[in-house]
């Protein structure tokens, strides 16, 4: 149980206001979580997050700083991510009970990554990109602003309400091979790209629909290492 | 569903930081809920309150301040009092998702309310007598301090994700007499204690364990209005 919650991280996105950081690591941690990564937040370490972060410090300390989102989703093989508006992306849209259902399920065997974005305009499309699917909670059609550690505080509370029921039924599913990390996957787009601008398929002009449904495709079909081997062996195969 | 919603009521008694009525208010707003009451607050209204509501003012400047829970409850007939700690109490304890499913089916005709505790120590045993059953958000047992206004989101989601439930498939089951409200049942336990100290029944030196035991066996019987004044018909009868 424990260690199921501890593969399930936390990823915050530019986060304008310390006391939310805190906040969310409070409310991570009343749920069992335990992994917290900050990418490019505004203010960290500041004393408004350890003073909201109650007794929840010992998240704070451990909360990896990073760079560029997908450095914080390096080894993650499912990406869920929220979503205030019901954005037009061809991306599936699940309640936080499903999309909790969904990442405990992945959780017994690797890591999963639930994502959060800017108080003011939540994640901008390239970072949906990297989702395998959006995370909406039904709210008021009035007045949907939650604020950010409200938000992550309803998701934990549905990770650890599945993690409890995953206990209970204690399935446990490990695929025969593991599934391809997000960098395994990016590696592979970056492959995949090249291959395309080298052969002349992919318009330098006009090259991001392409990669955006691409991208959709294969997230759709969480293929595992040895599809991705597969595939990657593919388009070596071109360029030679 | 905004009619259901508007009967569910959030109480809250003795909050010590304003802060958090505010972030209530935001919460419960989220989620469609509207009515909050605040049974003997320390700083309301207060500047806190009010940025912590961000846009929803409008709850806070309708909140209710009550002297006593017993205000707060008046026409309430199920009420549900969150509790951290599983107590020795013998009341029924549900998780949020049974706890708003039950509120739910009631709110589709009859006020329901939802009562947080203090800050520091929840609700006290006097206050958790007047409920029907606990509401105990599962946490990690290490560490379950929610925040008091991140406990009311929870729950608020709860209560807006059993709505969307309930008026998917929309079994309107009025019940035929109105239930008792809380009201109804003080006036009926105050007769019915003013009736055993009179016979003789209750002893006036440890009053108070009959009282409790009687209250949850009430409330678990959840009476209409006929049944109640039955049962004061009786008491009557015996005084005469």
């Amino acid at each position: 149980m424990n260690e199921l919650l501890s593969r399930i991280r936390i990823v915050l996105v530019a986060t304008t206001h310390p006391g939310n950081i805190g906040a969310t690591a409070r409310a991570m941690k009343t749920m069992g979580l335990s992994d917290l990564r900050l990418v490019a937040p505004k203010c960290f370490p500041d004393e408004a997050a350890t003073a909201r972060a109650s007794g929840a410090d010992d998240i704070l300390n451990n909360a990896v700083v990073c760079d560029t989102l997908e450095d914080a989703l390096a080894d993650a093989v499912l990406v869920c991510g929220a979503s205030a508006r019901l954005r037009s992306l061809p991306l599936p849209v699940l309640p936080p009970r499903e999309s909790a259902e969904k990442a405990v399920v992945t959780a017994q065997h690797s890591p999963v990554a639930c994502v959060f974005g800017r108080e003011s305009s939540g994640l901008n499309n390239d970072e949906l990109e990297r989702c395998h699917h959006l995370l909406n909670i039904p709210a008021n059609p009035d007045y949907s602003s939650l604020n950010l550690a409200a938000a992550v505080q309803v998701m934990a509370y549905e990770l650890r309400t599945a993690a409890l029921a995953a206990a209970a039924t204690q399935q446990d599913q490990v695929p025969a091979t593991p599934l391809a990390s997000a960098e395994d996957m990016a590696r592979f787009y970056a492959h995949l790209e090249q291959t395309m601008l080298d052969t002349g398929f992919l318009n330098p002009d006009n090259p991001r629909q392409l990669m955006r449904r691409l991208r959709r495709l294969f997230n759709r079909a969480q293929p595992d290492q040895n599809e991705v081997n597969i595939l990657r062996g593919i388009l070596s195969s071109f360029k030679r």
